[in-house]
């Protein structure tokens, strides 16, 4: 079995961003310095994580732009059509539904559901609502094997197993409830208040090495 | 200076949670082995990410929790209140706004910004939203260190220019555009797609561990 670094898996996404701007740009090849460079990442860091997608670029020339964008997709799975189920569509719900930057992905979120009659027959984009009742039989009948959960805490447990009934076998976890789920469930929790946190950190690291007066009445932009 | 592993800085909201879970349940003390089992976590691992905070624990007795708990609130901050602007106040954004995780983080989103009629004038929770044109001498007024950005990514480098003018050092980046930005900036791409792909790759592999006959169709995860 791979063992994979999640770390660089995390940062792949960014990469991707990067390429694609530069490929947008009309630009062929690129060097690993200069995709670091604009990804404000250490060159052999982005070497490393690269090398995990299987891409191979040549001495004195960097990696083929098209070539490379197309490494990272299928190795992140990109470039299969990921159907999922979204469970609770408030704003949260809502917010993921309607989120452009999953198109590259392909997450395809096929229906949401709700308990709320007030959402319940209403969309987001082209996405229906439905009531969550219905949830089980229709995953199991389209083999859905992705669930998303945007439910209130205290929620999120009840709702977690009513998708494992549902033979849901990935659970991308947004509430910060903490789920027991069977072994065979890979979970994923999405903790706001992780990248909040990391945030904080490097900024409090940050700021100790530039001691700058944080809010001083001259211009800021001093580089 | 003191370098941080931000893998284990994400892990630490977990512990958290489920510290927050034993403490109103009434529990005292807890040992790094059941902290472990409850966030799905290997104990070696847990133990390490907790010594990072500087708690100690105790042999044969484990930690006291509302010690352990009070040292991580203290190790990422939350501790400090945290005054932010959010710009861009659609979907996403409002679902910040609403999120309630963010209570126990100190983070205090005190006014949103946006430049579409419609929402300005409005409020999610007490949260009001202003017009952007407001943003940057209100910031300066207020002393805001945090910006958090939600706005369309073809919007995104524009307002992050913004937010450098009002003298805001840390920008939390929703959009999945590339920013760049002054070095003594602390910039936090919190992109989506990252923690999408992380489930996926984890569930390749889980799948290729436990192989059902179900629904493992496809299986980006090259081994």
């Amino acid at each position: 079995m791979r063992v994979f670094n999640f770390s660089a898996v995390r940062r792949l996404p960014l990469y991707h961003s990067v390429l694609r701007d530069y490929q947008r740009s009309g630009l062929q090849q690129i060097s690993t310095q200069m995709l670091a460079k604009k990804a404000n990442m250490a060159t052999p860091v982005v070497k490393k994580d690269i090398e995990m997608t299987g891409a191979t670029g040549k001495t004195g020339v960097g990696y083929d732009i098209v070539g490379l964008i197309g490494k990272i997709e299928t190795f992140l799975g990109w470039d299969n059509p990921n159907d999922a189920f979204l469970v609770g569509a408030g704003r949260l719900g809502s917010a993921l539904m309607a989120y452009e930057g999953f198109s590259r992905t392909g997450l395809n979120i096929v229906a949401a559901f709700d308990i709320d009659p007030s959402r319940i027959g209403s969309k987001v984009r082209d996405i229906n609502i439905l009531p969550l009742d219905k949830m089980v039989s229709l995953a199991k009948r389209m083999h859905v094997a992705t669930g998303i959960l945007t439910v209130p805490e205290n929620q999120a447990q009840q709702v977690a197993d009513l998708l494992v009934t549902a033979e849901i076998k990935r659970i991308w976890n947004f509430s910060p409830c903490v789920l027991q789920l069977p072994p065979d469930i890979t979970l994923q929790r999405e903790d706001l208040c992780a990248g909040l946190s990391e945030l904080m950190l490097r900024a409090g690291v940050q700021e100790k090495q530039n001691p700058k007066p944080l809010f001083s009445v001259e211009s800021p932009v001093v580089s």
